[in-house]
């Protein structure tokens, strides 16, 4: 299986890219796991449209087969090794990829919703979609520490 | 008012330490708020007699009339709204220092958790107890930022 985290637009601040990095290299030894950024959407002001420009974005990407997670703060709430569990059944399964989709400023637009096989929250908090590559990330590494039953989630 | 995150040892990765930088910088426009990091206690095995020993430290430097918001997963979930509402509730009675207290690997002791004021989940997913100050320090900054009725968290 291979991993995604699908985003809008380059990170833009060079601590995040710093650490996304750290578990970017750790995460070699366990899955390919690759940051896809889609280019933003330029010159649109009314949110809904941008949205929906940016879903076409998305779209073009995701395959039929793909497994959706799409990151939403009203989406449900996983602990670490629920995440864990999830990633666990997908490799199980005949999942060839899993995407997790970090929606733009304002969100995603019903056509994402509707796609995604599962929606995920990581926190009720509101965490700026340029921080939340970097939680995800972390998340991820996490979810294969427990997996493979190493010390990082329990230290 | 004053807002302190008490936490134990050093932040130890660069990239976090300017990201928090980053939040307390503008945090400056709004209200004192300072990282105070308690000393690591060394060479002790057993966990339950270390978080001890840190909870000796951490009662030291907290007041009588401290308002005490304990970091811990097993906390209360709240949104950034809720969050800022809290603070800004602080700000208006009698409370001269809220801190924010992070434990450290293996958590607090019971000690710690009765003194507690409030106890906050920031996430049910677990994040490293480093990476926490990060989110922590954001999520106070965006606090102030939904208060004031700024832009950032609608961005």
């Amino acid at each position: 299986m291979k991993i995604v985290l699908l985003v809008i637009g380059k990170t833009n601040e060079k601590y995040l890219e710093t650490g996304i990095e750290i578990f970017l290299k750790r995460l070699k030894h366990y899955i390919s796991f690759d940051i896809q950024e889609i280019a933003d959407v330029k010159g649109i002001q009314d949110s809904r449209i941008l949205m929906e420009k940016e879903a076409e974005q998305f779209l073009k990407f995701i395959k039929d087969d793909d497994f959706l997670v799409l990151c939403d703060e009203r989406g449900r709430l996983l602990t670490s090794v629920e995440m864990a569990e999830m990633i666990s059944k997908k490799m199980t399964d005949s999942t060839k990829r899993m995407i997790f989709l970090v929606g733009g400023a304002f969100g995603v637009s019903d056509a994402i919703r509707k796609r995604s096989n599962f929606i995920l929250s990581l926190s009720k908090m509101t965490f700026s979609h340029q921080m939340i590559r970097l939680f995800l990330t972390e998340q991820v590494y996490r979810a294969y520490t427990i997996i493979k039953n190493e010390k990082y989630h329990n230290l």
